[in-house]
């Protein structure tokens, strides 16, 4: 048998119970925060038209990226989805009768095929929350409240929303500086603020700009204070622009609804996707430093793209690098080999031990029994080594009186018990 | 924009939230019977290597079913996974360290190119319990008590678990009756009984085989009682041939576990797949009638083609069949149009109504409020849309005292509380 027979294919990652197990909390949490705000499931499929998808990513991603194929017997094309943003406007669009706003949240796997490296991955989870058909700063602050409790949720320190708006960008840069050649560049240059300091991305700027609007633009970067500071003194410099006024007020707007939320107005944040509108989103931690954890923004041309026109905005929790960030924070609690709580051990009393098992899993406390025909000490060697929670030994004493030995592997305590005692014991120790 | 832009590929379904909300529910209450159990979660991904699927399904289904192409860049033959029991089998070959016994459960989509129909898809999910490494019938009862507890976690009236052996089919047919030639035929013909009764049977069986032959298979099939005296009758007849020994020992240690479960020993049970070695199982129910609804067994031997052989035994519960019976049957508490159970509408206070709203929030309720600048009336009419158990109204006057005004669709009343006990009210009321 050749040893390519038996491999999983390259970037594609199995996940073990140890990591499975843990992956499933994460999304059952992200899950729990988006119903909170009353974001409703959609599932698409993982393939779709490749008529859907082609057009929207740019040539880059389609040409290198999607895995696309022609189906053998239909001879259409198929391809694996590349997100979940365009499987979304699909669905809104042969779905028009959708009631909005449609509030919907996706975790989901998608498919790029990247040069495989640590922390990038041919097939990954995306996670998303939109919210179709509301142009109003209501809808950006539920986003933004959205992720506030998602950073919340998973105990993430130090967390800020960096806060910016397309129109403030076209308004400020390219009205109010006049800046109508390279803007593309320009902004690129600008986003790179955070991560590399004035200092070079003057020396990139001065390839393209006069020294004077260089000086201009480190004026607008460098206002201080707080968002709505900020925002007011944005509008004493440019506030003819009509752009600069609509994104100031929408803005305000929002921020008063999202008080709660830690944010901060960066002018210098633009994000990659050319498809955003208005205000543009994205989440920092202060440790370990690994870039945004989430990004989004208002996208109210997208849907356009397949008929009919609908306002958008929305965020992408980055799922795969929360999971990274929390191992590595060790946000998780305890990491488990295996689901079971409790392993039933007995000695030559097999099915009163099956019994005791039973009674425990109808209350749902999740129990292993022996079903390999193994001796009391190799039940125990194993017990030992899933390092479930609690051992239950049973033989004949116990069973002659309908009674456990209850190892409390978390306190060492050892304990006689009745059953059904011993379940409400389990029951109660396990849920505090 | 053409038509066809917009659309779904064929076979494939998407979930819009009244769907998407039921699955949920569905794959969450069989992930917990199985964790009940100690199953652990394995996730494999949906590209194999074409390599790794190739020779597992026979020419029918490799050749018309699978849906496969050729990575562009690698040149590697991938292909869409077409079960989840082909993938495990890859994984434990490839992680040959797994501790065993291996107990995984997994639910996740497979791809199958059939022609669309009522209850068949393309994608479509699969649910699998399996057990890698023991061989022993302790590990069998496992499955059939899981099998058991799945089938009573969702309320499924009259279900019974068919159990046959194929070494007692073996046995029997091969070895006791002597049928050599057509046997596969043979088998074919019996396991059509429950559908269209021993005359058609014996009619098709009369083409391939003598009278006298006939007729002992109707004697056998005609064995009436309890699985263990049918089991004993078994014995009487054929207890010389080894394999009828070995199975009815296996079956009655199996079966002495698995009390609780419902079952019928049917010696006409064959399976479809050849892989089986050991006892197998089916699940029905009396009413949809819709056939089986769970099906498995032990293979053995099918591990070995990876390299090294363990002992496996498990079940698949047909989900998407579930689903289906669940909706005819009834079975799943009130189909929601939103997960929200709570709509705060407000009269020109949409502060303080966002206040309230993250108050309940934090309480895990999930809650909506108006993100388009609807009007109170409107408000109130999106709300009854949505169907969410509660609706709670905020003006200037609750704002002045803290208050809200809760209305409980469910039994009608309309209360006013202090914020802090309108949470306390929502939270129990939608607990109990």
């Amino acid at each position: 048998m050749s040893k390519d027979i038996m491999a999983i294919p390259k970037g594609m990652r199995d996940f073990p119970p140890e990591i499975a197990i843990i992956r499933k909390q994460v999304f059952s949490k992200l899950e729990k925060v988006f119903m909170r705000f009353g974001f409703d499931p959609l599932e698409t499929p993982i393939l779709e038209l490749w008529d859907t998808l082609k057009g929207k990513y740019g040539p880059e991603a389609e040409n290198k990226m999607i895995y696309k194929f022609k189906d053998e017997w239909s001879g259409k094309e198929l391809a694996l989805r590349y997100d979940l943003t365009v499987p979304l406007a699909r669905f809104v669009s042969e779905n028009p009768t959708t009631p909005l706003p449609f509030k919907r949240y996706a975790i989901g796997k998608v498919y790029r095929h990247e040069q495989p490296q640590r922390g990038r991955y041919r097939e990954f989870y995306q996670c998303d929350a939109d919210i179709i058909g509301s142009e109003r700063p209501e809808a950006d602050a539920e986003i933004l409240n959205l992720i506030g409790s998602v950073m919340r949720e998973f105990n993430l320190p130090g967390y800020t929303v960096k806060i910016n708006d397309r129109r403030l960008l076209k308004g400020i840069f390219e009205k109010g500086l006049g800046i109508t050649t390279n803007i593309l560049e320009v902004y690129r240059q600008i986003d790179k603020l955070d991560k590399i300091g004035w200092v070079k991305v003057s020396e990139s700027l001065k390839q393209i700009l006069p020294i004077n609007i260089i000086k201009k633009i480190k004026d607008v970067i460098d206002i201080r204070g707080s968002a709505s500071e900020t925002l007011n003194e944005i509008e004493n410099m440019f506030g003819k622009i009509p752009e600069v006024t609509k994104a100031s007020e929408h803005l305000q707007q929002m921020l008063s609804l999202a008080k709660k939320t830690s944010f901060k107005l960066d002018l210098s944040m633009v994000r990659g996707l050319d498809y955003y509108t208005g205000p543009i989103f994205e989440t920092i931690v202060k440790e370990p430093k690994i870039g945004s954890i989430t990004g989004g923004g208002r996208y109210d041309q997208l849907l356009g793209v397949y008929g009919k026109s609908f306002p958008a905005t929305g965020t992408t929790i980055g799922v795969e690098r929360l999971i990274d960030v929390g191992i590595e924070l060790g946000l998780f609690k305890g990491i488990k080999k295996t689901v079971a709580d409790v392993y039933v051990v007995n000695l030559q009393v097999q099915e009163y031990a099956w019994r005791v098992a039973n009674v425990l899993r109808n209350e749902d406390i999740n129990t292993r029994v022996d079903i390999m025909g193994r001796t009391y000490k190799k039940q125990l060697e194993k017990a030992n080594k899933l390092e479930t929670r609690f051992i239950v030994l049973v033989g004949i004493k116990e069973k002659s009186k309908g009674t456990v030995t209850l190892i409390d592997k978390k306190t060492g305590k050892k304990t006689i018990e009745k059953i059904l005692d011993a379940k409400k014991k389990i029951k109660t120790l396990l849920t505090i």
